[in-house]
């Protein structure tokens, strides 16, 4: 967990935004723990409905008082400016300067997070505590920030299984100085990817993307849409993995999804309550996976749901909120459904009419007439009645209530001894 | 309300049967709320499994006993005798008049409402308290009624939209007499038409149909069924409507129809309780709509469903049983219905990959970050979402929970801007 | 029932196996109740994942101790052998013997039942409270056995009726001197065939089938299975059939065939509480008929249910332990599914556009207007209103609530005006 901590600690301060060197700064930190393949994509590209915006590089935004004194700079916090400001440069009176100050008066000690990526502005985010010090008639105010035409920077890794199905993992990158929301995703999905990488020839090919949201995602899916509709079997953002409280599902679009069931039945086992949420269009980009046009199977594992704490898009989502062991446990989670992707097959019985003869086969005890219904039996006997190459093993284990494992070891056995093939 | 009250009056004591003057006067009386096209169809026209009765008209009806004394006549109240009873001019021993002398024993004051339509057969209806009237040996009965070649008479109207679809509104007007059922039912759908008929350029094409029970429906399906099977997206038998209790819906055969989507959402806005039915072949012409051969979505919103009241049926069902504003509120519910049904359209987004971007066509604040997930948000995201050109916006209420309202001005606002487009 | 009974003291004591001479006797004693066909298939025959096992006919089976004193011997019970054991005749030590004596510790007087199909090897079964008797250093232990080609023997009997359609009963006859698990399941059968060879013109063709478990129902499957498959529409396993306790039905794997709709409907009018079970791959032959390959709508009604009494596959399951009045109350549950299946009829009506004018066809009061919803009218117009071709009387009895035997009677009598026809 030390490693993770040190990750937030390095990223934290980065000013990241939708497109800019923050992104690029933040995706080289993340490639030291498992490499990541970079994609420039041009400002000004169309993607679907939405064109990839400049370039935003802040230099530097303070405002100062007719005494000179530094009473906001942005380098105390970058939250402090209004994230994709214009620049500016200017002596304004109090009366214009207020309406671009924007504070939070519910959360007084907070800094608000506040952006303006569509429509050309300058502001500051302030303590509302703090705008008593906003006294005097006139202020400067300095916002230096390069916006300029460049690049959106995407990361994407791609581990190759013996199967072109793919399972596809995405997290953003343009929230700066949040913790929960929204380091902890880019950060548990850098390490659930070189957890990944370990894998003995995976069955299934995994996706990781690491891009702004919305437009981000928008923009990958522009690039990789066809391709993804085609070949991702589940799918999840990993957002919101930092906090302690229970575990929330988001449910995928389709519902009943194989990423649906597959994290459902590993929650389900995990032993805490947990909550289960349907599919809606707010949140973060299972929205664009979702859209009518794709319909992915792309549902989200939390621990603390954005939206449902109070220090959710303020300066207050900092380190001292992270929940290492949480975190930790969700990364667990994370595998675990992965494990659980990786045994679960579908299956085709070579004797599919009778029973097979299993006693002459080891399988099954040669002295008949005696209890024997142990649990790895019936699981034996399950496995061979429902292997009929439509059910996948997690299916057969809801229906006949037996352990997802018991069934995995059974099929194994079955497999073994050639009763059993993969198929699908 | 007062012309309401004053179409009650006018229509209560019309001796209607299932063919005859009776009807004519009734729809002629109706045709001046909003004008009826009358329909005649020939005594003998074979219908499907009916034939169409000939014409009855009743000129006199009563018993003397004999002394000449008048113990019962039809002038007082035209339930006193059978409907379409064969004429009859005799003097009759007091053991043959008994068993044509109809009673309701359990309500001894009120006279029961008889017919015999497919049966030739005279007799009398009479309260239970006025049996020991009928003293004495002997008893001139006299029914003078003409029962003669002619037609069946039902009103049409037809109110075009820009669709060829159509919702079809049915009501019966064969009941001499009886307040709630029947008369509720046609002076309802008169006002219903009209109000139909002020709709500026309805989506929808709206027809009005006014026949006698039961072989009248049949007759009409007989004529125009092929076209209403094509054609009717929703329907409603009109029928008890008039007195107080609660809403009582009865669903359509298909069951889950746009007809019981509808009726149901409307209904569960209005804040009352109110009960749902399941079709039965059962009540009212809603068993012909919903016949195999046509399975129409034919459903029925009632106020004091038939059967449900002990005056059902008997003089007792007279216009002090009427509860104007129920009568009023139900007619007001039926409006509800159309203005729902005018307003539920089946949208497809223009931007099916990905979300659109409602920034920029200002339907989405350009401030991000901040807490901004007002109702209108949410339903202008929720529409886009699901506007897949399958899912119409009743479908997309379910589903979200979001009033439908919320959603139909979201609708509106994405359309505008070219985000939307009605299909289907 | 002193048939059944005679039937049960006949059948005990047989040494019946997985095929041998023991095998048919019993079908040749059950043959006189009502006459079977025998089906004999070579030993060695492969059926699927299996191969036809050659007999074993049982001579002689007994333990001595050193001083000659029989202390086993399997006159006295026939479970004391190794059902299928090999020959032997050996002196051998108490360390060698005492791994083949199978005993009961929680059923210290009881004898287990034990099989050996398919490993050879030897052994005996004794009441764990006996186990005192084998003091000593030696015994003598002789098992004289023929284990040679030949055939495994089946009954089979098929009633045909004026469909091809069929209905299947099977049950299993390979276990030894057990009463209820198995002598009542092949006893009641047999009384069922006779029953059903009484009926006049059946709808449906009748099969029973009387074969070992497993490679029985297997090898007949191998041997008539293509045909079952087209052909069945409802079977059931019988056996367990003689216990008292409350009833209990194990569903088809289908689920919701015709086989369980006509069990729950007819145990739901039995007014008894009972038990449904899912399909699961354990019990008896009813796991062939579901195997993926064959999927056939085969349930089964039992009494007291294999598995769920101590006395389950050991000598203590003995004549005792039969309830005559339930096995017979069980009798007329098959009997009275086997009329419910004659009964149960997919009707087309005559009239499906509109209803039918019943009055005039005798079957409506000519009398209108008042309460007349008796529930054999109400039976009469649903069984109008549903009888679509496609819904059978089971169906429109769960969807309307009405009794079968209403709904039944309903039929007979539009079918006898012509108003309805049978299809399919």
């Amino acid at each position: 967990m030390s490693e993770a901590r040190d990750l937030f600690r390095q990223l934290f301060p980065i000013t990241r935004s939708v497109a800019g060197e923050g992104n690029r700064r933040t995706l080289r930190i993340l490639s030291r723990v498992s490499p990541l393949r970079l994609l420039e994509i041009p400002s000004g590209t169309r993607c679907f409905d939405w064109v990839v915006p400049r370039e935003w590089n802040l230099r530097e935004a303070f405002i100062e008082d007719s005494r000179g004194r530094r009473i906001l700079d942005a380098r105390e916090h970058n939250l402090h400016c209004v994230n994709y400001s214009e620049p500016v440069d200017r002596i304004v009176p109090r009366d214009e300067l207020l309406p671009r100050l924007h504070t939070l008066p519910s959360l007084p000690r907070a800094i608000p997070y506040v952006t303006s990526y569509y429509q050309p502005r300058w502001g500051f985010c302030v303590q509302h505590s703090r705008l008593r010090r906003f006294r005097g008639r006139r202020f400067r105010v300095r916002i230096r920030a390069e916006k300029k035409k460049g690049s959106m920077t995407l990361g994407e890794a791609v581990v190759r299984g013996r199967s072109p199905e793919e399972i596809l993992f995405s997290t953003y990158i343009c929230h700066p100085s949040m913790a929960n929301n929204e380091l902890s995703g880019p950060i548990l999905q850098s390490l659930l990817l070189r957890h990944v990488r370990t894998l003995q020839k995976p069955h299934y090919t995994y996706r990781f993307v690491f891009c702004p949201e919305t437009v981000g995602s928008i923009a990958y899916l522009h690039l990789r849409g066809r391709q993804l509709k085609k070949k991702v079997r589940a799918g999840y953002v990993i957002t919101c993995v930092g906090m302690s409280g229970k575990f929330t599902y988001k449910k995928s679009r389709p519902g009943n999804s194989l990423a649906d069931r597959t994290a459902l039945a590993v929650l389900a086992e995990q032993g805490e309550k947990f909550e289960v949420r349907p599919w809606v269009p707010s949140g973060s980009d299972e929205r664009q996976y979702g859209s009518p046009g794709f319909r992915l199977p792309v549902g989200s594992l939390m621990t603390r749901m954005y939206g449902q704490y109070p220090e959710y898009h303020t300066s207050l989502d900092n380190l001292g909120l992270i929940d290492f062991p949480k975190f930790q446990a969700c990364l667990e989670l994370y595998q675990k459904i992965i494990a659980r992707l990786e045994t679960n097959r579908t299956y085709l019985g070579a004797v599919q009419h009778g029973e097979p003869n299993l006693g002459k086969r080891s399988l099954y005890p040669t002295l008949g007439g005696q209890k024997k219904n142990t649990d790895q039996l019936r699981a034996i006997r399950t496995v061979c009645a429902f292997a009929d190459g439509r059910s996948d093993l997690l299916e057969i284990a809801g229906a006949s209530g037996i352990p997802f494992a018991t069934l995995a070891e059974a099929a194994e056995k079955l497999r073994a001894v050639g009763l059993l093939r993969v198929v699908g």
